[in-house]
């Protein structure tokens, strides 16, 4: 699958370097109006540089911004790479059509009118999209903002906004433009250097994941930033960022995480928002490094635009003020960074090098009269400190010393790339005189911010990303002792009679099918096989009233545990029997076990991103504390032993107060063979295993409902 | 005590005034050497216009920047209200002497070498500060900053830092002069005026509760800034702050809450940092808008300068561009705001108004082509609708529109000064365009923030003050019906006998005198006392071994629970009195009481804060979850209630699944109790009641360890 995949996007790449590489571009809709989009996309492209050819289409105008215009498409003599259309959307299919004609590879449509505006636009994107497939032409947009390529041999703004990059290692695909912008605005005020631009709007044919393919191709891209809404295809993009991440740190945003904020988001792109959990579980599986915070993304940007990845998560702070240290320590520790004592010998080389007023430990206080020499042996110390993987700068431009040689030297060591360095530069930039030490950071390529937390939190960003790299899932276990066959028979069964939920016995036989362990069960119909059941089975029993339309049978009272003996046992079949009355009524004879610990397990079907599954502490638990977390099925070992410990309660488990520790592995294999049950029968919509019961050295399922 | 503390404030207030409000100044230690710390100080005087006289002092110069020098204080014929000193410290002593022989009342001391120092830096402090006392001279500092008053009568800036900021609002209080600069500047940076500024290093005399005090009765002070890494006396803090944060807002940051952060102050600085936990609770409880992030602190300082204190949640949000709308409802709703529907009246203005392309809802979409007409609309529909009380606009600058225009409308409905506004203004800064409307909005003091998220986190932190102050927790109750001189008794006999725990006897009498619920209990010696009693009480009962030398009798097997019958209680016995032998041991025969809540309730003595009180889910919880939190002794009916729900699993308080619900009110009265037994008892240093059992209704104190 995943080669298809890569079969896939090798093919579509090569289609999408004429929207981002292009030769030559037309502006279908060029307009000699000052603002208009047709307009300010021609005056973008020249302003910028582009190093190709533009030809802009107006049938009336003899040129637009001193460019020879042409009437139509088919009057430019060369050919053409990507068509900007910014017409009004009812023209939109016949020029598509025309773009087809002419062998234009790649359209940016910039205008509005199309899904984002109910049916009839809905109509005319289908319309066009036709004439497009026909043709084999890649549709940007509609409703869109377009691309922008920074390549200094090709300089194309193919877009209407108003920032103009430097060329960098930064990409960024935004399927809102003004988030894409602001983004690119962000980077620009923090002097990031960025790749490439996108911003899709209605994404009809071009999609987010394809252009994250595309950026991970792309050899100048060193890191990818996204901002998102939601996932047309969340499939796709969860294939797709599984192996780009693996090249390239993909920082990403999804906005619509609140009710109110999903909401929000419905209204006003064409795109589903999807339950915001599952966005996060894509981000988790597929190693994309999440934030909730736009600005700590664009920040935490510039390190990774220019700093290694440290090897670990030890960090030796430099400081000439105190306070700002004591801030940055809060913020690394809370991000799960440590600051090590230092070795005698580094210890040793300071006492020589520093100043007699500085402090000589892990931070290193070279005080404020410190000067660039001072800086320097510390940070040549901690470059040598074996138990330090990267460096943190507090650097508050103190009048009295010479700051563009302390800036020079940070520049030195940060030139060597051998450790990640993050500077927390604290400054009056209105001064010349520190703009000055300013640019000889940044003409250094040294991440600076203006607060010691940012600083902090760029670096744990970093330091977060080399988990993510360290964190090896494997593949999913593929058990083999499961009867797949039976087991979709049962299922077929259950559908082809129109039913919605399985049967107790059902449930109990397809989990014993994949080797689910389920306490010893019988179905009776009446006192008598009820109490022969549990001879067989032996006492004590529990006994559940089974029956399609008994969904809730435990509050109903459809339950009696614990009982240990005949008598036990004809009570509570009568009992049942006076309750309820349906005609398919018959009861379920299953060992009761006593004690153990009460769990839960779930699967539920996510659109089209397949399946979650679920695990969590069971009973009261569940209510009052909601202490569950899920996974994108299929799940690994590792993934499952992670779903055990990521509850908060995760040490009930363990055994306190001299309670017995439940056996985990029984627990995992039962999510592993769960995840494997459902990856096999994917027509499953709901499954809930509550409880599950874990014991020292077993587990079973005790009840079962599932949803087909 | 209030009255005290307020009658003190005054007279600091006028002392004070010599710091704040010098009309002189004498720069003792004066240097012609440029970057020198005594050339900076008159440098900046004069550069920021001082407006009262300068003296420099040195024995050797003429004059110091062009100022006429004098080789003594007593050289100088005028009055002096304030001197720095920066000379090496040995010769402070002797010169805090001389200044208070001149009549000097104030100074700031910016030399180092005192407490930071050790033992001999120590005595150095302890000498001139006894000079200080003698002569009635306020010290601020040693090893400080010192202070800035804008004040355009004034224009104070007794400091050698080099950010110049502009008249306002906003007064800082830095223990740390390196983030009390950096703070000042990113105030400066983001346009946000100053009122005063103060950064007193070891704070041997003037206290930054003085200072907090002093800001309290300015006039000119709207809100208050505040950083510290600990308090050399919480309490006073608190009974200030109570006070001056029901006038003004207070925003705080303590650092060093994290213990590796903690460790990092304590090195740099000579003050104590405390326990994280009780600055927190300091700042709860005294209505101290406290933050994590320093950026975030700075950036919301804006928002305290210019507007107005929302009477609710309800946000109207104008946006000209969908994603950051998506990015602000996030933000928003994580903070506790609502976004509510618009009425019908609104609606149907805003059909009336707005372009055709428009979203007439909340988030209103005013599109990107939507010009300063239609912002005003919509702000002005928003004023009207009753059920919104603060306004965020996102407004990025589209270059298709008149965005000055746009800007002015804002500014327009901001003077009104109705509803707090907030804007999120995305543009490019480096187009002159943009900075004039920037201008604009600035001039007219719209809070603007770069990225929505930082906006609307400005806006929440504006609607947590609005909480804070609507928090009326009121007085702490005073029982009467407690027993006060037997209790002092049991205690005081105790201590003077050597103890360090109180016995089990001695525990549950002091607890009875306080009207705290304990189940019925006798003291026995042997077997046939213990049965006797045990008939008194009346079966079922618990037997616990009680000896001063069994502190974890529980774990060592001396605690026996639901005895039903002579018999057992005689095994019981035997078995304790087999397994412990210390001379003192006797039995705490104690009605034993099934079924319940096992809750934990207790008391830490905290330094020189005081008590705080404990409360949490007892049993494995408080191992498994630490599901506990803490208030500062004496806390208040409203402060017991919101610690019971404070917990995470208070949920299971209230009776799932068919459970009985506990009476909550008993438990409130147990802490209350509590609390007043150790107001009146301060010796306590520890009480663990653990278990304390809830019921339907009724809860008592199951056992309980009181070390004094």
């Amino acid at each position: 699958m995943e080669i298809d995949v890569d079969k896939a996007s090798i093919n579509k790449i090569s289609e999408l370097d004429a929207l981002f590489k292009p030769r030559s571009i037309a502006i279908i809709g060029a307009s000699t109006k000052e603002l208009s989009i047709g307009n300010v996309i021609i005056k973008n492209l020249l302003y910028y540089g582009y190093t190709g050819s533009i030809y802009p289409i107006n049938p009336k105008e003899p040129e637009v911004r001193g460019l020879k215009a042409y009437p139509t498409i088919f009057d430019v003599p060369e050919e053409i790479d990507l068509a900007h259309v910014i017409i009004p959307s009812k023209f939109v299919p016949q020029i598509i059509e025309d773009c087809g004609k002419k062998g234009i590879k790649a359209v940016i449509i910039n205008s509005a009118g199309f899904s984002e505006m109910g049916e009839e636009g809905m109509a005319l994107q289908n319309a066009f999209l036709a004439k497009a497939k026909e043709y084999g032409v890649r549709i940007f947009g509609p409703n869109c903002q377009g691309i922008i390529n920074t390549d200094p041999a090709l300089k194309a703004y193919c877009d209407f906004t108003f920032t103009f990059p430097e060329p960098g290692g930064i990409s960024i695909a935004a399927l809102s433009g003004g988030v894409g912008a602001f983004i690119m605005q962000s980077l620009f005020d923090l002097n990031i250097g960025m790749r490439m631009y996108a911003s899709n709007g209605n994404a009809c044919d071009v999609s987010i994941p394809e252009v994250i393919r595309y950026y991970g191709e792309d050899e100048g891209t060193k890191a990818i930033i996204l901002y998102t809404e939601g996932f047309a295809d969340p499939r796709d993009f969860m294939e797709t960022a599984k192996i780009v991440a693996r090249k390239k740190p993909i920082l990403a945003m999804k906005a619509g995480r609140t009710e109110e904020g999903a909401k929000a988001a419905a209204s006003h792109t064409g795109s589903l928002a999807g339950a915001d959990i599952a966005t996060e579980l894509i981000f988790e599986k597929t190693g994309i490094l999440a934030f909730r915070d736009e600005e700590d993304m664009c920040k935490a940007a510039m390190v990774f635009a220019t700093q290694p990845i440290p090897k670990g998560n030890r960090v030796g702070i430099i400081t000439n003020t105190g306070g700002p240290a004591v801030i940055a320590t809060d913020e690394l520790v809370s991000a799960g960074l440590q600051i090590p004592a230092l070795s005698d010998r580094a210890k040793n080389i300071l006492k020589e090098t520093m100043l007699p007023e500085a402090t000589i430990s892990n931070p290193i206080d070279v005080v404020a009269t410190g000067g660039g020499q001072h800086f320097r042996s510390a940070m040549e110390v901690l470059l040598n400190e074996d138990q330090i993987d990267s460096i943190y700068i507090n650097f508050v431009s103190a009048p009295f010393t010479d700051t563009d040689e302390v800036a020079r030297q940070i520049v030195e060591v940060n030139k060597l790339k051998r450790k990640p360095i993050v500077c927390n530069f604290m400054t009056n930039m209105s001064l010349e005189r520190f703009q000055v030490t300013a640019k000889i950071l940044q003409d250094g390529g040294v991440p600076c911010y203006p607060f010691p937390t940012a600083a902090a939190k760029a670096l744990g960003a970093l330091y977060k990303y080399h988990k993510l790299k360290e964190r090896e899932i494997g593949l999913p276990v593929v058990f083999d002792d499961v009867d797949q066959i039976q087991a979709a028979a049962i299922i077929s069964e259950a559908k082809s009679s129109g039913k919605e939920f399985l049967t107790a016995a059902q449930c109990y036989y397809l989990l014993s099918l994949y080797g689910i362990p389920v306490p010893s069960w019988r179905i009776s119909n009446d006192v008598s096989t009820s109490i022969s059941a549990a001879y067989e089975i032996g006492y004590p029993v529990a006994i559940k009233a089974d029956s399609e339309t008994l969904v809730h049978k435990s509050d109903l009272g459809g339950v009696a545990i614990n009982l240990k003996n005949d008598d036990e046992v004809r009570n509570a079949v009568i009992g049942m029997k006076n309750k309820f009355n349906p005609p398919d009524l018959k009861f379920l004879v299953q060992k009761f076990l006593p004690g153990g610990k009460e769990l839960i397990a779930g699967i539920n079907a996510e659109r089209e991103l397949g399946h979650l599954i679920m695990f969590g502490m069971g009973g009261i638990y569940v209510e009052a504390l909601k202490d569950v977390n899920f996974k994108i099925v299929p799940i690994t070992e590792v993934e499952a032993g992670e779903m055990i410990t990521g509850i908060r309660m995760s040490k009930l488990l363990d055994g306190l107060r001299g309670e017995k520790p439940i056996d985990k592995n029984k627990v995992i294999e039962i999510l592993l063979r769960l995840s494997q049950l459902i990856q096999d029968n994917p027509d499953i919509k709901e499954m809930d295993l509550n409880p599950v019961i874990a014991f020292e050295n077993a587990a079973y399922v005790v009840d079962a409902r599932i949803k087909i």
